[in-house]
């Protein structure tokens, strides 16, 4: 018979306990905060109708990278590979109900068939956090707000940016200052977000097959280099400016540290469904120059299930992406060891004793390392607990089953002392 | 346009944060008490080759429950509709540097096309706990009594009765007793396992096909209504019964009550791969008698991955069954609410101030409702807090601003009093 690979699925991880660990801790940081600031953490499906991401997912998604399969009831259906159209089903089936705003956050796997690279997996889990729902600016402060204090939990706000636009405000750019037509604007802000991956000639040559002018490019450009002061000078009295300037005024008096949150007229987002204010986030040393997350504001959120309209906003934060950031900047802390205090036992007496001062331990919330089986010499028995990074032992061998003392041995320091075992939880705290 | 349902894909659940939450606190409960007893978390990819399962999950469930596609790059995934084949390829890949006992658990979401029905669902999430390595019957009992801590943790250790049998018994009874080769056995073990669902016409007319004598059949029944005294006579001196006596000994020992873990030689477990003692758990109640987890031991765990092979023992537990029996005996105990502290505030200056404040009592890990806009009436913010269960409020309106003291307002009560910005805290705990 020809064996099986023992490697996971391309482009997916097996999560040994080491790593689930690490996983969970970063995101139970996260949900700490989260909770904090009164988000409640859902979920869905895996799978979701093929239609859905039709509709509303980018079209390089959907023809190239969706995971699908006919059930057998004939139903097309996708494994999710964003949580935005899940999240928007359930808003929209309880949006009568649910008192406002609707703060709900997920942690769900997503799937992509990419090809794998740094950075890029086919499964990963994605941070997603919406609000829904409230005054747009306040939320769309609270969200960066929040965005900040997750990096503060981790010790790394100092190393984040997170650059700032509005797409009403492009709009303004494409439709009044350029004359551009809805279809060229949407093909243009698709350019521009690319414009980082193309040579500079292709990004040229494409500018020129959307037909935009010389004059118009020169308009562009000169929108992209201004600062916010100037954006207020040229888009005086715009809705899309008083919403920029009055969420930058209060993410200020909120005491956001300036350079954390910034204006910049070249972020454009990928995605097609959102209408107010977009965020892109980086880390601010060279070393990890990607994307760390992403979102904005969406108006029609509910339209594809919904004639009830309501404003949200959202980001999203890959863990893969976040493990990075946290690597680059040595802020992954030592987590504690998983074991309390291990014990170290031979023959059946010494075994059963044992386990019925464990079994007392654990109700008490003790986390035991117990041995399964009570005839490997005591050597080869704390050889294991050694490895383990078990620093506190409870050895029970012949000796001590005789004269009802128990040796502790402190595994760091090699100390051992005689202790009686009603000590043994003085011992471990 | 035609509208998407919001409803979930047949078979699914949507969890909204009341009942994540409930999901969240019922695996929590079990992570604490799978720490305590040294096991750690792992987790794999949501695909695996097709041909892992087609290799050793029973035929039903391959040839009618499996989702799978081609990938794009035409390898045949499936997604899992269990976790053992995942747990098998992840412990033989690091077979040699783990120390044993491996102790692992898992909590995948697993797949299975069902037609949906009471405690049957097509996505549901499963507790997989297991034990590779170490002596055999103290592994067993470790594994049993974990599995009614689990219980116990709920309060619900009472109403659980976790009945015991052993594939090598089985094969005594089938092969040297009764006679039979080793396809008719495993064909037999079948229809055994399937006994409660089958009217006994029916029954009885499978045991003929298989060629089943009436003499076999007396054999057999009198094996079922056996005691473990009369195994322990019939079959002295056998492996299979010296182990399950050593078991049941060392349960007694370990405390474990009489009644919660029986012997019944009547449970079989239709998974292929066990190979040693087999158990079923049930709930003594008569409201609610569906067997609440299965497992056992199988030593051919790694056989599709590896040459070495290594005995293990495991268990899965599933979140509709035991939400299930939770509900059935009352103990679904009641989650504390998700806010310490809401703030209702008119104007933005008090939005400010308010949001301020927020900030700092986060710090210090209060979880606190900010409204999010500031023009809405008081009577509405707190109509809303109300909704929410949010029994302790500051309110800070003009006269708030004006006199610098705040309101604190009791929501359970009623009661209100004048505080400082700086007692909130208190107020909190």
């Amino acid at each position: 018979m020809t064996l099986f690979s023992t490697q996971p699925y391309k482009g997916t991880r097996d999560f040994f306990p080491e790593l689930k660990k690490r996983h969970n801790w970063m995101f139970d940081k996260m949900r700490s905060v989260l909770g904090q600031f009164a988000y409640r953490e859902y979920d869905g499906p895996m799978l979701e109708p093929f239609d859905l991401y039709a509709a509303k997912t980018g079209e390089e998604i959907v023809s190239q990278q969706l995971y699908w399969m006919m059930d057998r009831g004939d139903r097309k259906m996708a494994i999710r590979p964003e949580m935005t159209p899940t999240f928007a089903r359930m808003v929209a089936s309880r949006l009568q109900e649910e008192p406002k705003p609707i703060r709900w956050f997920s942690v769900p796997n997503l799937w992509r068939y990419e090809r794998p690279q740094r950075g890029r997996l086919r499964e990963h889990w994605q941070l997603n956090v919406d609000v829904v729902g409230g005054d747009t600016v306040l939320a769309d402060a609270e969200l960066l707000l929040l965005a900040v204090e997750l990096f503060r939990s981790f010790g790394g706000e100092k190393f984040l940016q997170i650059k700032v636009n509005s797409r009403k405000l492009m709009d303004l750019l494409f439709k009044s200052r350029m004359g551009l037509d809805e279809t060229t604007a949407l093909k243009l802000s698709k350019v521009i977000d690319a414009k980082d991956k193309l040579k500079p000639e292709v990004y040229a040559e494409k500018l020129t097959e959307l037909g935009v002018s010389d004059d118009q490019i020169s308009t562009m450009e000169k929108f992209f280099s201004s600062d916010m002061a100037t954006i207020q000078k040229d888009f005086a009295g715009e809705a899309a400016v008083e919403e920029l300037s009055s969420l930058f005024a209060t993410l200020k008096e909120l005491g956001v540290p300036e350079g954390c949150v910034v204006f910049d007229p070249s972020i454009m987002r990928g995605l097609d469904y959102y209408t107010g204010v977009v965020f892109e986030a980086f880390d601010v040393s060279p070393d990890n120059n990607r994307a760390l997350f992403g979102g904005g504001r969406y108006d029609n959120l509910l339209g594809l299930f919904s004639k009830n309209s309501i404003s949200g906003a959202g980001f999203g934060l890959g863990d893969v992406t976040l493990m990075q950031f946290l690597e680059t900047h040595g802020l992954l802390e030592e987590l504690p060891n998983d074991y309390d205090i291990g014990f170290a036992c031979l023959g059946r007496e010494a075994w059963l004793v044992c386990q019925k001062k464990s079994a007392e331990l654990r109700q008490r919330g003790h986390r035991i390392y117990m041995p399964l089986d009570y005839e490997t010499s005591m050597k080869s028995q704390l050889k294991t607990l050694a490895k383990l990074d078990i620093s506190k032992v409870i050895i029970v061998g012949e000796n001590e089953m005789a004269s009802g003392d128990w040796t502790f041995k402190n595994m760091q320091s090699s100390e051992q002392k005689t202790i009686k075992a009603d000590q043994i939880a003085e011992v471990i705290s």
